[in-house]
């Protein structure tokens, strides 16, 4: 393409001016203006407007359909060091993404595949190609690929089924339970024939596990007095699988009503996110010995073989409805702060999504 | 057998009276007295005198050739609730045994078999079959199914190949490197191409790991300011394998230096035995989830055919020389108090043994 035949217009982005020509697009963006202290607001954000930038060797430039607002976004704001890097101050905010590929200069992925992949706050995306994961087309809505078929399927897919090798009969047990992964965890663990507990931070949580997610048994982990006792009512005969996404006192609570034999995916610790000052370890693991007890940490993107096998699985899982999912979808770029404000005040009912464009 | 046309002779054991047939054979024992109060002493046992019981239908009559005397069973005189139950006072005390079938109604073994078993501090036993293990003819002493050809050995053998899955290249540390399964540990670990590394609790335990067995890299971690600093020092790489036979501190520095994918065999966390207080676990359990780590407890015994395959290949490894094991002998059931007596004391060198009758 020779831009210089071609009719331009000027743009500006804050104080710089650059040249678009007319068959461009214009890419809105949602930057971090500052950092919030306390609850985020509307003046943390900064919408900004860029020439589409072309794909170089390797890298795919992506229409992006779906994005995904997520609470642990809101610790990405901060300016700690954690398990992921913190957002920079004026760059455009990162987010799971839905999208269309529009060019490819990518072996794997050519136009109009679908992909997602960690991108940006954004209607069009340039990625490294190998940092995208293709997605089947199928019957499911497409945005469901940031949830239910997305990481936090996967995660509860790959950490129930093959970290912890639940198995038919097997007493499951998950900590904050009604967690995008957790929520799925209690629904596959029924799927394949596990009896299933779970404690929450709310009644309101706990309800929602016994009447939506198919938990056999739940409890609100903030309002009872022994926790291992809370843990031994929940499952009379002990836990075989422990999904672990806590840490703390109720991940102690449940180690000491393990079975022998019993398996521990350790998916995340939120306790203990904090590095800098490490908590102590739950007492008593002398018993992991006696027990016979296997505990294993992992990361998901690890397991892409695993995550392929779930997510024609679980379509199929949702299809016959043996899945239950919900989401709330809210429209267009500039209306993601505002969404992911809500969602930190609890607003949102499920899973929390925006879309940026039309799916086709 | 009919006894009434025997020729038979009166015998006492306190006092109670017993006829014994000529052709019979006594069976000294040794009993626990009494409980100690510090160090033992030769009061705290009781030799005593009784007819060589017939074994019932599935037992097996066993004469006893070696019997170990271990450290661990200081703990099983006192009338505390641990790991294993206590002695009884008045009781024949217990100890890992190797002997010769003398008379057996179990399916599984028959007069001539060598076995291995806990059994008594006695000349002959009466035990089910089932809680026997035949072991192998060699040219191995026979004495070596109580150390390194016995539960020490294979503990080593079935943590660090099968729980941690060992492998070549692969950077092994060991708590109570020096101990009788920490030693084996070592040995394997350079047998299979790993480097390995260890802590003990005395300069003279370091110099043993460096000098006897094979260690690439030991500390004292009693005189040590920093832990971690050791344990990166000892693995300038970073752990593959642990094997952890202590707990507590050592076994956090030692989590701290994991290497990703890296796998911990829990063998022994001798700081928490006493359940009735459990120490909390190591600080910073978080990084078990980023850097992908394994912890597994283990029993021996629940690994029959792991023990058995590597009695095979121990032997082997024996006889060209690649195991290095000391032993002392004590000779004979009246002298098994003072061998136990002198092992407390440190006066042993390697592992002790008591030989209660000929091999053949």
């Amino acid at each position: 393409m020779e831009a210089a035949y071609e009719p331009f217009r000027i743009c500006r982005t804050g104080n710089r001016y650059w040249s678009q020509t007319v068959s461009e697009t214009v890419n809105k963006q949602i930057r971090l203006a500052s950092r919030p202290t306390g609850w985020v607001t509307a003046d943390n954000f900064s919408a900004t407007e860029e020439p589409v930038r072309k794909p170089g060797a390797g890298e795919v430039l992506v229409r992006n359909i779906f994005m995904s607002v997520d609470p642990y976004m809101r610790g990405r704001m901060n300016d700690v060091r954690s398990y992921i890097p913190p957002f920079q101050v004026g760059e455009v905010l990162q987010a799971g993404v839905v999208g269309k590929v529009v060019e490819s200069r990518f072996d794997g992925l050519k136009e109009g595949d679908l992909v997602t992949g960690m991108l940006g706050w954004e209607n069009y995306s340039v990625s490294d190609g190998r940092l995208l994961r293709q997605i089947p087309s199928s019957s499911v809505p497409l945005s469901y690929h940031l949830g239910i078929l997305g990481m936090p399927g996967m995660t509860a897919y790959v950490g129930l089924m093959k970290i912890a090798e639940a198995k038919k009969g097997d007493n499951v047990f998950v900590t904050a339970a009604s967690g995008a992964v957790g929520s799925v965890v209690g629904q596959l663990a029924k799927i394949h024939g596990c009896r299933v507990a779970g404690s929450a931070g709310s009644d309101e949580k706990v309800a929602l596990l016994m009447d939506q997610f198919g938990y056999d048994a739940a409890f609100n982990y903030k309002t009872r007095k022994s926790l291992p006792e809370s843990v031994q009512t929940a499952c009379p005969k002990g836990v075989d699988v422990l999904f672990e996404n806590v840490g703390g006192e109720i991940f102690e609570a449940v180690l000491w009503n393990m079975r022998d034999y019993g398996r521990i995916a350790l998916c995340g610790m939120i306790t203990d996110y904090n590095i800098e000052d490490p908590q102590p370890g739950p007492r008593g693991m002398m018993l992991m010995i006696g027990r016979r007890l296997t505990m294993r940490g992992f990361i998901v993107t690890d397991h892409p073989k695993w995550c392929d096998e779930y997510v024609r699985k679980a379509i199929g899982w949702l299809k016959e409805g043996k899945l239950n999912y919900r989401e709330s979808i809210a429209e267009g770029i500039e209306n993601a702060p505002q969404a992911f404000i809500d969602l930190l005040k609890g607003r949102n009912v499920g899973k929390q999504i925006v879309q940026l464009s039309d799916v086709d």
